[in-house]
């Protein structure tokens, strides 16, 4: 696996279950992945030649994060090809629709998928007249390179929209959909063109970063959650995508929009390693060595998962509302500081974090705790937890107390 | 965690979930848990100072196995004492019930704990004297090191206990006892002396080794599995017993016998891994951890457990009928060859059994498959499966045949 962040650290720990050789290309030996992978290999996953040495001995070669370019891939899937490199899952081609998010837009657009409406704007005019089409705010979304919320921004007016566009990063429109709940369709593929989909989950984000998943939907009427599944299958299938494809939903005034697309573990499925039959990990390991597929159904009638963050504001530049500021889309997800608090110290170090167990663990011996052995800097993704039972509102109220308490040490937050 | 079996493996598993620095001491690099655990340090658990080196820098050791000799332990402790090492849990005291069989017995005795019964006995007059009060057979038991039916001898005949005293082992002679079922109760105990108790399971045993675990113990009479749970739990206050308690126990009659102890993770509490709210294995680590205990409860209505075994019979020295040949009980728990096929080649390597999960996996989505990563010799356990349901049944049926598909190839077995 190429990246070795907490996507690749639970896919580890999928692998361990399995017996299956696991190897992960990390950029730093203190990559949450690197700290507990018996086979890491430290390197740049934008070096073709390094790429293709850490490949060496694999059968599949698979990714947590989209940040390899397409120049690395293709030497990846030429080796391949030429029967000396493992396989390439998911291949190049449909790994492009997670990486241009413009051209998923088009591809999307041509499949007939229902997608907000959206437009390439290379300078203000451009901005201006989608809003007088769609009016203000508008989305401008970096092309490339965005996640949790980064390289997206709401512009409410012109001069909001032009200081994003002063920046050098290449963005395209998007209406801004007032959405009634978010949703998230995960589904899995294997080369042999087996297909498996969880069940439809609901995201609440903050700032555009996902805060809950309540597994199930709850309140999605099952037609629409069967048609988000058959959307998110089709989509699998039409870009040939092998492993898992996670497919960002609005629900909008009874419809479906298509927001966003990865085709990895992610994080609307992590309720699945206690919550459903089979993990998103597993799933994924699963999908991508053409093993069939493992059962997608739930293991407890709801699942609620929380995410912990490390304590204090996120993005705390004052830049526009959505999310962080315009500032350059870094390549190295989860290993940027958050914008604008780059030089504070960290607010709590994972030993900090440690210690709050005996507080947590005593208060609820039900709650599942994952931290991902990462610094716990102000915003950033530390860890999450997971509930299960039978009544929503209670379940949320437990992930959110353990989440806030692990993150602050006060189970209102901060 | 001494000892790179598979049970320091899943206890890694768990770690990583818990953010939780982990490091084992293997005997070899090919051990279970040394080919996936980040931090492995190869060597002998029996030298004092190499333990010592082991341990510098952990806060808790704690072990996969009853095999670290006394006096090893006794510096680990000392070094404990002063300061300069970490806790050792469990400790030499209670330990020492799970490496002297007969010392247990004793103790047993002592706390009016219900046990087949038993004598020390060192020579063939001491044998037909307990005959002479139990009638034959008559088991002999290694004093120490015996697991999965090694170091047991069911004698029939007074030659065949003269045979197993020829050899070099202390033995002691017990009853036979012509139980109903088999079960097992497994706790844990932390050093703040919380307890926390798995349901009662039942273990389906030949030739001495488990095979299949059913959780809940079907047709358990309530009682009787509060009886057993209250027992394990006293037991394990009374041995100052810190992680985790496995007691297994004979069902005879309608009463209940305690037959062994083991201190660590425990082959009955496998299924734990998706069955419980909380596996055992992270209940091991909060336990010696000292971090309040997880939720030991269910997670479905029924869980059943298959072992995978080397294809091959096990154990073919054409040995009395109980277990193994009387040969000796090495320490190298699951590094031994199975006796009397010591010079045979492996009936399947790994690869094979990788081979099979195309067919398992299509045929049951649903069912739970874990390799060890051991090689494949006839009759040693290289991984299990679990599934979860409701029909107790249907449920064996579909663990063994996962388990016999993974073995052989072959539903049926050999």
């Amino acid at each position: 696996m190429v990246g070795a962040g907490q996507l690749a650290r639970m896919t580890c720990q999928a692998s361990i279950g399995l017996g299956i050789g696991f190897r992960v290309l990390a950029a730093s030996a203190a990559d949450s992945a690197a700290l507990i992978c018996a086979d890491t290999v430290t390197g740049d996953y934008t070096d073709p030649a390094g790429l293709l040495a850490f490949a060496r001995g694999c059968d599949v070669v698979t990714f947590d994060h989209e940040q390899v370019p397409g120049g690395p891939l293709a030497e990846l899937e030429k080796a391949a090809a030429a029967g000396s490199g493992p396989a390439v899952r998911p291949g190049r081609a449909a790994l492009r629709y997670s990486q241009d998010k413009l051209a998923m837009r088009e591809r999307l657009s041509a499949l007939g998928v229902p997608c907000p409406r959206y437009a390439p704007v290379t300078g203000l005019d451009g901005v201006q007249a989608c809003a007088a089409r769609w009016g203000w705010p508008v989305v401008l979304k970096a092309v490339s390179g965005g996640y949790d919320g980064r390289g997206v921004w709401v512009c409410g007016t012109p001069a909001e929209a032009e200081a994003v566009l002063a920046h050098p990063v290449a963005v395209f429109a998007e209406e801004h959909v007032e959405f009634g709940a978010e949703l998230a369709a995960l589904v899995a593929r294997s080369p042999h063109g087996q297909g498996a989909a969880y069940p439809v989950v609901q995201t609440v984000q903050r700032g555009g970063v996902c805060h809950e998943v309540l597994a199930p939907a709850p309140g999605l009427p099952p037609g629409l959650a069967a048609e988000a599944q058959r959307m998110a299958l089709a989509l699998a299938a039409e870009l040939d995508v092998t492993g898992l494809l996670a497919v960002e939903l609005f629900l909008d005034g009874g419809g479906l929009l298509v927001n966003e697309l990865a085709m990895r573990p992610h994080n609307s499925g992590h309720w699945t390693i206690e919550g459903a039959r089979t993990s998103q990990f597993e799933q994924h390991l699963r999908a991508v060595l053409d093993l069939p597929l493992g059962d997608p159904r739930l293991a407890a009638p709801h699942a609620v998962m929380a995410n912990v963050f490390g304590a204090g504001p996120a993005g705390s530049g004052g830049s526009p509302p959505r999310a962080g500021g315009p500032g350059p889309v870094t390549e190295e997800r989860d290993l940027r500081p958050s914008g604008g608090s780059g030089g504070s110290p960290p607010r709590a170090s994972t030993a900090d974090i440690f210690s709050r167990y005996v507080h947590v663990m005593a208060a609820d011996p039900g709650v599942k705790v994952h931290l991902y052995g990462k610094q716990a800097r102000p915003g950033r993704k530390i860890g999450h937890v997971t509930v299960l039972g039978s009544d929503v509102a209670g379940l949320r109220d437990r992930a959110a107390r353990a989440a806030a308490y692990l993150a602050t040490g006060n189970e209102e937050g901060e």
